[in-house]
């Protein structure tokens, strides 16, 4: 299990590193007593720095008003063995119940957002919303991420991959080809 | 080697299938002489119907004049074996070679967009772009995919997911929590 105190920071323009192989996240929201967590699968680096993250809140989700409204998120990354918590987690809506509360989801305080970092997860970003032109028309947030915690464990987290039909790839072997590339970035 | 004839028909609402998990893509573009192929990792779906995806196309790279001038590209999703191509095509500019030619890329005529299907990936995605709102500022293109071709090994295709520095992470098992799911989508 992973916990804040053993966490490190991680430069921000380091965060593509941890999200273009396009893991599922944990996405937590709100304000004090108001918070929601959701899945999410449809996310995209945009830049190095400001290191700038899209992603595609539906409207549909609870957490797409607390977002919009506060202009701030955390995106947790679950290992795979935090699979059954991603399914709870997506097949519930915080407009009925505590997510929190109800699948035991330890948290502990971001650094400069106020929504919560979900400690078992191997990497937490805190984010503020950088651009809302997509967001009427395509439900789309682009977010700056202004602080990153990681793991000792984050170089070797399976992470999840989300394929549609309830079904998951899990990450696999990494390969090193820096051998072949000009700039290595 | 895939080829387009063993290839069917994806509904294009499916698309989140092959994009989802975070593959890199091989990106074509241009029109008849004038073509371009780039490898890209930035990379979002956005919605099932229209078949959004949201692409990240740096200006730095020759594709994108291309692409924001004809409004057509093809996403192409490679195999891990084809990892070299990847790291090659990644590391040229096809403002001084034709990549084509030079890595010996087979290409087959798409059915609605001018821009070539690489014959040796086993999905295309035929593409048009769908909003150009966030081009300006943030190089960021939203496509629709008008038809899909795969291959019958795409279920079992391995991918290729970007870590930086040069590392690749290649897509692991797969498992089913469909069970889990209160609508499965």
């Amino acid at each position: 299990m992973a916990s804040l105190h053993r966490k490190r920071d991680l430069p921000v323009n380091r965060v593509r590193e941890l999200l273009e192989p396009g893991p599922v996240l944990l996405v937590t929201s709100g304000d004090g007593d108001v918070r929601d967590v959701m899945t999410l699968g449809w996310h995209c680096v945009m830049e190095f720095s400001p290191a700038l993250v899209g992603c595609l809140i539906s409207r549909a989700n609870h957490s797409f008003d607390l977002i919009r409204r506060s202009r701030e998120c955390v995106l947790n990354i679950p290992s795979a063995e935090m699979v059954d918590t991603v399914v709870a987690v997506g097949n519930s809506t915080g407009a009925e119940i505590d997510k929190f509360t109800r699948f035991g989801l330890g948290c502990e305080p971001a650094s400069d957002v106020n929504p919560p970092l979900l400690a078992d997860c191997f990497a937490n970003l805190e984010c503020r919303v950088s651009d809302d032109a997509l967001v009427d028309s395509h439900d789309f947030f682009v977010l700056e991420v202004v602080r990153v915690h990681v793991s000792p464990k984050a170089g070797t987290a399976r992470t999840l991959h989300y394929r549609g039909g309830g079904r998951f790839m899990i990450s696999g072997e990494t390969i090193d080809r820096s051998d072949g590339f000009t700039k290595v970035s």
